[in-house]
């Protein structure tokens, strides 16, 4: 077969080292290629790198054709995302010249940066970095391996990362589709949304509202990952009935006849039997109840199906919480926002017989800083960094009884001065 | 190490085979691993699992739980998806039961049904049938290996398909969310798009049956499946601006005043405004610019832009002819179809002016029973079989010469009075 086999020896060594490198390598790749989250895989990707070549840590960085930039997500006590020109430094210097570089000694080094060492307080040592080919054999990124754990990287652990960077290049390159398409569905139905609202100005802005308000309910309630992205959904499409709904009604601005009435309450079962013609994803199925049960009561006094109390999903008891909160507190041509204590009084008379008791309660403890910023949706450029601050530590609770109390401490008032500046400021457009 | 080290030949015999079957594997799943399309992959897998196991062939079947269903695609000619209840069969014995059937010979077997040999002719000799499953343990479909080369399949088979099934399930199920993903998002725009349309009943079914004409005109220009599959969304999206049209305007059913068709045409605009929010897929960033120009003209008197020739993109040529060719075709309440001549004299003049003289071209190569077909759309269960065999054999172009002829052969009399009888049929609805 090969000579080495004159050597029985050797040829066994061989043979043994070659099944450990295969067996690591199957792992490798099994491990990879179940995983469709572009986040959670470049994070395993950086593990499996690290532990197969011995080294400190890996960092995978992913060029950006548009931007023309580098970028990696990096673990730093919480994730986030770092990014640069795609042609600085040792990794930029890899993704243009598509070189591989094994340095041994990063301080003897002329392309090397010691300023990062300084700010980070890591002392880097060697350096092996490759770049990520996919099948067209295009470079996608560059993988950064520092401090292998005993000496500089060998040959060999050339090749193993050059074995790996092939395999995560298919696995990135399939994450990375799923991730695009994902982003145009959720980009769509936004702009969908949007697009319908802006019809009339007195529902400009309000589905956008009234998913951030619901989707910042459904986390205050450590409602699943995958339940808080449902109730997004249908959040953004919860009046999508009213594209059924003639104009010359919905956009009345004259008090509507009891017939009117009617017809425009069919919207509620008009997004039920639009969004039901949707293949949703499995783990969206329940949009359209959900959407379609923002105007159901507990009592059961509601519409479309009048259900009652559990009857009504979850995410449908949130969604008519924010949608009742938000059309109260818009601005409307002919008078300002209604005074919160006014907002609060109306969502409190109708809790137990409209609305869900624990929904109100994790509504109360919205923070300030992000009721603001929800309230204020397309005109957040304006709003001042410390104010934000000092309202963030405050709930929508805390503030009605700092405004109940006679004495107040000094930050206290400036609080609900803050918060009121903005909450009563006017706009021309 | 290992007792098997005792015996060295016998230790190195091991360690070949082990080499063998780790590379077999490796390259099993990097070829498996880069793949997303379903159907792509699951005849690369049931290659790769014929090869490997040195079969004849092998089928796998997937498991659809909410009908309860197996079902594979199949290469017989054309490829075909086969379906069957999930307990039929050695297939579904094995789907239900969990169990690993290795068969040496099938007419020995009690399990084993020979109609399927003698339907297809294929003589069956030994199976190998294993459970897929995914990492959650459960079974998401069925491997039947069928006629191992020599003799009957091992142990070691058994093994390898075990191997290969782990990470063939894992691709498998990637490819599904993948797919799933994608029909959720056509199925958005549909419904999108039908209910916009829906609003009126002059456009009722418009965008839907544009884009069928559109796909057809595309795919007779051979252009790629990509570009095939951009100009079917920019299709059904095409008239997204009407959204902002007031209806009032939209849907007067009065002369327009020249005021109110400036409001009308701005819908093209609004198309692009609307599209361009949206955070398309690479493959479809184009769409904006093909939905805003359907009513370009290539002598550059169109809007909204006004652009010449071949600055309007080829898709947006293509959605000019049909969005007026639906126009013309279409029923109004106040009168029935337009006669096909007048329609197509309409088109004729306008070629070389508004429209591009090879796209109307390609038009009339659309076969009779796919414009039949189109032109019923939401009627397709009412027409006949027969009907539609006969209409196949004939063009749009061939019509219009049949009906200016004077003496036809019995075949094209039957044929023209079989298109006009669809064509000019009436409903009450």
């Amino acid at each position: 077969m090969n000579k080495d086999k004159l050597d029985p020896q050797n040829y066994v060594r061989t043979l043994e080292e070659e099944n450990r490198r295969l067996h690591s390598l199957l792992q490798v790749t099994q491990s990879l290629s179940s995983i469709l989250d572009l986040e959670t895989l470049l994070f395993r990707i950086m593990d499996v790198v690290g532990e197969n070549l011995q080294a400190d840590r890996c960092t995978v960085f992913l060029l950006d054709e548009e931007r023309n930039e580098l970028w990696s997500k990096v673990a730093m006590g919480v994730r986030k995302e770092i990014r640069f020109p795609a042609n600085k430094g040792i990794a930029g210097f890899v993704a243009t010249t598509g070189e591989v570089l094994n340095i041994p000694d990063a301080y003897q080094d002329y392309r090397f940066n010691p300023e990062i060492d300084k700010k980070t307080g890591y002392h880097t040592k060697s350096i092996l970095t490759m770049p990520m080919r996919n099948k067209r054999n295009e470079i996608i990124g560059v993988f950064q391996v520092l401090n292998k754990k005993e000496g500089a990287f060998t040959k060999a652990d050339e090749e193993l990362l050059q074995a790996i960077s092939n395999i995560a290049a298919a696995s990135i390159e399939n994450a990375q589709l799923y991730e695009e398409q994902r982003k145009s569905f959720i980009s769509f139905i936004e702009t969908l949304s949007t697009t319908l609202d802006a019809r009339d100005y007195i529902t400009s802005g309000h589905s956008r509202r009234v998913t951030l308000y619901a989707v910042q309910v459904a986390r205050l309630m450590r409602l699943p990952a995958k339940e808080v992205n449902l109730i997004r959904y249908a959040a953004l499409l919860h009046d999508i009935g009213k594209l059924g709904v003639p104009e010359i009604v919905l956009f009345k601005n004259k008090k509507l006849t009891d017939d009117e009435y009617e017809i425009i309450k069919r919207h509620a079962s008009l997004s039920m039997s639009i969004l039901n013609k949707i293949h949703f994803q499995k783990d969206l199925r329940g949009i359209p109840l959900v959407a379609a049960s923002h105007h159901e009561k507990i009592d059961g006094s509601g519409y479309p199906q009048g259900l009652k109390g559990d009857q009504i999903p979850l995410g449908g008891k949130i969604l008519a919480v924010c949608d009742v909160f938000d059309a109260l507190t818009s601005r409307r041509q002919y008078r300002d926002r209604m005074d919160i204590e006014k907002v609060m009084k109306i969502l409190d008379n109708e809790t137990g017989r409209a609305f869900e008791p624990f929904v109100v309660y994790h509504f109360k403890n919205i923070k300030l800083n992000i009721l603001i910023e929800i309230l204020e949706f397309g005109h957040n450029q304006e709003l001042d960094k410390q104010d934000l601050a000092l309202l963030q530590k405050y709930t929508l609770h805390d503030l009605l009884g700092i405004r109940a109390k006679s004495k107040k401490t000094e930050e206290e008032q400036r609080m609900e001065n803050t918060f009121l500046r903005y909450y009563s400021r006017r706009y021309r457009d």
